[in-house]
């Protein structure tokens, strides 16, 4: 499925976004999105009933730093031409999650035979583009270089609710030595469109995280005894507050299978 | 000495800086500028023979973040209009030190008579600039709340060396909560002429401090349990390196007699 390049690299590697959206409409790409189309931003999506939907976007707007709405379709459309000239949001995400009464129901790779009149879908913003940064800078991201999912947890800060949706903050961890925690600080607060700045450092327990090596989702990765944890806001923590909702119907992407959009990392830049 | 309105507040609080540089220059002010003249820059000041000026700009250039040089005088100029039209370093400072061989000569409050045409003056910024930005944003600053000078510390970095300037950098440690720390290096990023980022935070060992209540200079401050200790690069630093250089002869302000300039402090943001 997935072509190759001589020196085994994955053709798609060097693919802009619309040409993973391509492979995933045709069927060709149904895994992980993260590392391809280099530079482009990739987003995580939900999508709901309308009657849902402003709730949903007035949590977001209330929790920004978990929450960075960068696009939004018109009801019953499932495409959003700001993020991607030709997306359709039914068939260009490699794997969705079907939610019914809150429980995982399905996980197609099209929606087509699913899409309704009344659904309206929003992406909101993900680490890798900040991440992408750190690296362009520089910096080792443990999770990368281990080759594993970011560690995530469930913290005690409550979200601001609203309507049904409500829920902890959850957060992703990135260990640094000191001065290289500044310099991810002082990078990631020039992205506030997938997360900004951290939003604690140093002793997990503060923020009722009990044990590093034992995260909620995601995969443990070392910290070494001269790093500081580094946490940001993650955009499970929408997901989390979806499932504990319990709609009738909501879908998503599948995690790490994201929608990659036409947009570049480099102008979520504000500064 | 000190003018004082009806409510007890010193009247030169109101001052700009033209009004602290003529109260000192007047004979009515030779203690500390901490407080006076809100909203200008105040900085550290060194004036050494034209044979050692090379190498200490030197030293500044290659150690940027303790030493910021905002302004420097034509060789045998006590004027740096730049910083203020009126200025005259022989006067316009409350408290000199005058060293001699390395060695602390005396204390007086005028250069006249100490003046001569081979001496170049060197004004580099302070930390004072960015205290305002954080007292500004609301956040605490503990050795102001407790109105006792900043806890320094020499650290086992060394400064880049040239010529008979060396020594460790020196840093101050403000304690703030996570949330407030990540603030606080966002604030100072954006003032590099005044130390700019912290170059540290969390576990004082690591760069060589052995006790946080046992400060090198200045006073110790509470850290409280829940806090991270955050660290800046110091302008104790160059007057470190000035000491051991023992050069025959220097002359730089006494500790807290800061040169009160006709900058602005919000001048200094470069974002």
């Amino acid at each position: 499925m997935l072509e190759r390049f001589q020196d085994g690299r994955p053709r798609h590697e060097a693919l802009d976004g619309a040409g993973v959206r391509r492979l995933a409409r045709e069927g060709r790409l149904a895994g992980q999105t993260s590392g391809l189309a280099p530079g482009y931003v990739q987003g995580n999506l939900v999508i709901l009933p309308q009657e849902a939907a402003s709730d949903f976007l007035r949590f977001c707007q209330r929790n920004p730093k978990p929450c960075p709405v960068i696009g939004t379709s018109e009801p019953g459309s499932p495409h959003i031409p700001a993020l991607g000239a030709d997306l359709d949001l039914r068939t260009d995400v490699p794997l969705y999650r079907v939610w019914r009464d809150g429980v995982l129901a399905e996980e197609p790779t099209d929606l087509t035979d699913l899409w309704r009149p009344d659904l309206v879908a929003f992406v909101l913003g993900c680490s890798f583009s900040f991440e992408e940064a750190l690296i362009a800078d520089g910096l080792e991201i443990r999770n990368v270089s281990c080759g594993v999912n970011v560690p995530m947890f469930r913290t005690t800060s409550p979200c601001e609710p609203a309507g049904p949706f409500s829920g902890p903050l959850v957060v992703t961890m990135r260990p640094f030595k000191a001065a290289d925690a500044i310099r991810a600080i002082q990078i990631t607060s020039r992205f506030p469109s997938v997360h900004g700045a951290p939003v604690h450092l140093g002793r997990p327990d503060l923020i009722g995280i009990r044990d590093l090596a034992r995260p909620d989702y995601g995969d443990p990765v070392p910290v070494h005894e001269d790093e500081v944890p580094v946490f940001w806001a993650c955009g499970v923590t929408p997901q989390a507050a979806l499932e504990a909702a319990r709609l009738p119907f909501a879908i998503t992407h599948a995690p790490g299978c994201m929608v990659v959009t036409d947009l570049k990392n480099s102008r979520l830049a504000v500064l």
